[in-house]
């Protein structure tokens, strides 16, 4: 098997200044094409760090991929020390200087003395082409592995990555097959789904791994499968997601890694249907959900957010003895909910939630974390009661997605 | 100088699936009360790999805050793997039983199999109560350095670093002094802002630094400083802090690490004013924001998304004559928007937002990124134009929360 570490440069990213998202981007792809990525490491702008860490990666992997310092400031040491770990020495490249003063000539600047230093790289080492910046990219080979050297400047290291290391790793290591797939589900917690689906598990071929991804509301699932005969292998992992389909097909949502509010704006979509929502305690968490994604408009028309009695009459026409006999948090008054969006906005299906998001609010008998759901169709109204935990923002999340997983379930007639 | 180590365990990581924010977040903790963070590196969920790593971190560290794997299912292997690499043996802790069965059962639901072996800790570690999930911190001292083990659910892990291992770190390790202070503003980029204090931050005394942390239409300065004397250096921090106020005073929106939406609520409450949204696309991400407050419906009543044209007129009132002359993306429409809003949700204040997030949507005269805010106040409406980027979930983000800082400066007459 092939591996490879990713060695992140730079005392912004230890000092939790900067989230590395460089690392986690080069592991996507490097997984893409059947490379292994077995560490990440993040170090400090030091030459004896950075001299450490690449000797012992480059010992223990075919591929080293590193990011950072090579900036043309004092804090940035990689292609400096680079040279002095592989035994060479900085000379002037002539290529990368012409490119960087036709950069710099593009904003009307002239090169200054820091930025000529750019064009200085090791004798030994292969240059990377960076069409957006100044700083190259060095590909040094040894008799262990090799160390590929990025500028940290994600949008540069992405082309440069895409355009030149990508492609020759795939050349030159022909490599396993590996497959991942993701499946997405709602509505069971990480341990109950466990338990569900444990004799599938334990029974999964050798070669196969899977992963529970939790996130508030949702557990995404990652089949992981090795082999050597793609066709084969894609076929398997086809028969293994089946069975688990059959086993929890109420609890999917998905197929891919997305989200569920893009799950369901595809179902609207394609039946050419419209939704709108009456919120409470998730204060429009719903809305925006669906509005994050572009040409969300073709379906969704509008939200009411009601967060008081008064709105919840005024605006939705809750009637005054719903209120005063069940209270907000109850079916009654998200199914009245469910009904005023829809009228008011025209809608063919409506969401309501009402519920208690807390720290406070909650009673004996409607305890915190108590959440009314209803979806309002053509036809008809279904609504569900939910016991969520006592943090509020988990509270408004959990609600969100259950009140779209109940939408969804409705509109796949899986209710 | 005391040094840390962080190791980030999961194979999600290594294959890109999720970005490691924990890390950056432990690092900007621990960076806080003066330890130095000198690695992060991130593992697989294998056994041999989280010994080594932990074996060798621990010598040369000392402290090594681990996070990852320590969930109830197969994958997770953490727990077993630190029980023997500390020689020791899984018991079952009754404290963490019994708090199990009671977060179970306030959801109505009893512990399975699987969740009881959440209770089994390994014996010669102590226990870091984890009071949102259901595995335990374990620390354990040895010879060396300390291990830190904590689950890798963000929000559980951020509680547990606050309420029990900084408070333990910082009593551990008595320091030199160090003050961080957290300037908030909004409406200035980050090369802007730093052009206009740029003589201000290059005469700050050698002891001080300052570090820009942006966030989508906010950007944090933390001013830190180092010293031996507490009242001396708080003295002289409070000195440059209002410099810096006098340079930027309309920018600025707290001296403390809140979000804008605090700080709006906190004036807000304290006059004891109401306020309301009409949002068509921030889609109730203003509401949204608000929601998130404990209390917010002190001051909050409710929002309308009026996400189409018609939505607009039918619950906003926005006149056809506006949206056929001016468009919904205009002063016009966002000022009837506004009115409408207060009107019918009975408000003092209310907030109007309408503008073509993106992708698509653009025209020659309006461009994608282009923003309408109103703010309507008892006697008078305010409106203001805005012009952001070409991206979505930025465009979002920037418009709901300039039309906060808009509101905040109308409520503090600053505007």
């Amino acid at each position: 098997m092939i591996t490879a570490k990713i060695i992140s440069i730079g005392d912004e990213l230890l000092i939790g200044q900067v989230i590395n998202t460089n690392a986690s981007w080069i592991a996507e792809q490097l997984n893409l094409i059947g490379i292994k990525v077995v560490e990440i490491l993040t170090i400090e702008d030091d030459s004896a760090s950075i001299k450490d860490a690449i000797s012992m990666a480059i010992a223990q992997n075919q591929i080293v991929i590193s990011t950072g310092g090579l900036g043309p400031t004092k804090d940035d040491i990689t292609k400096q020390t680079l040279a002095s770990l592989f035994n060479s020495k900085l000379v002037l490249n002539n290529t990368i200087l012409e490119a960087n003063i036709k950069i710099f000539a593009s904003r009307n600047l002239e090169l200054t003395e820091l930025n000529k230093k750019q064009a200085e790289v090791p004798e030994n080492c292969e240059i990377i082409e960076n069409t957006c910046g100044t700083a190259a990219g060095m590909w040094f080979n040894t008799d262990l592995g090799c160390l590929i050297s990025l500028p940290g400047v994600p949008y540069e290291m992405k082309i440069m990555m895409e355009q030149k290391v990508i492609p020759r790793l795939k050349e030159k290591y022909k490599k396993q097959v590996i497959i991942h797939k993701t499946i997405m589900t709602s509505g069971l917690g990480e341990s109950f789904l466990s338990e569900r689906i444990s004799s599938w598990e334990d029974n999964l071929p050798k070669n196969f791994k899977l992963a529970y991804l939790p996130q508030p509301g949702i557990l995404r699932l990652r089949l992981t499968a090795v082999g050597e005969d793609e066709r084969k292998l894609s076929t398997k992992v086809d028969e293994e997601i089946n069975k688990l389909s059959s086993i929890i097909p109420e609890l999917i949502y998905s197929y891919q890694d997305e989200s569920i509010e893009e799950s369901v704006y595809k179902v609207l979509r394609s039946k050419e249907l419209t939704i709108s929502t009456a919120e409470s305690c998730t204060g429009g968490e719903i809305a925006r959900r669906i509005v994050s994604i572009p040409g969300s408009s073709e379906v969704f028309k509008g939200a009411i957010v009601a967060y008081n009695n008064e709105a919840k009459q005024n605006l939705l026409n809750v009637s005054e003895e719903v209120l005063y006999s069940y209270g907000a948090v109850s079916e009654e008054c998200v199914r009245e909910m469910a009904i005023g969006a829809q009228k008011l906005l025209k809608t063919d299906y409506s969401i309501a939630v009402s519920g208690i998001a807390g720290p406070s609010g909650g009673t004996e008998k409607k305890a915190v974390g108590t959440v009314w759901i209803a979806v309002a169709t053509p036809k008809d109204i279904i609504s569900k009661k939910f016991l969520f935990g006592d943090n509020r923002e988990r509270n408004i999340l959990r609600a969100s997605i259950a009140a779209l997983d109940l939408l969804r379930k409705v509109l796949i007639n899986n209710i």
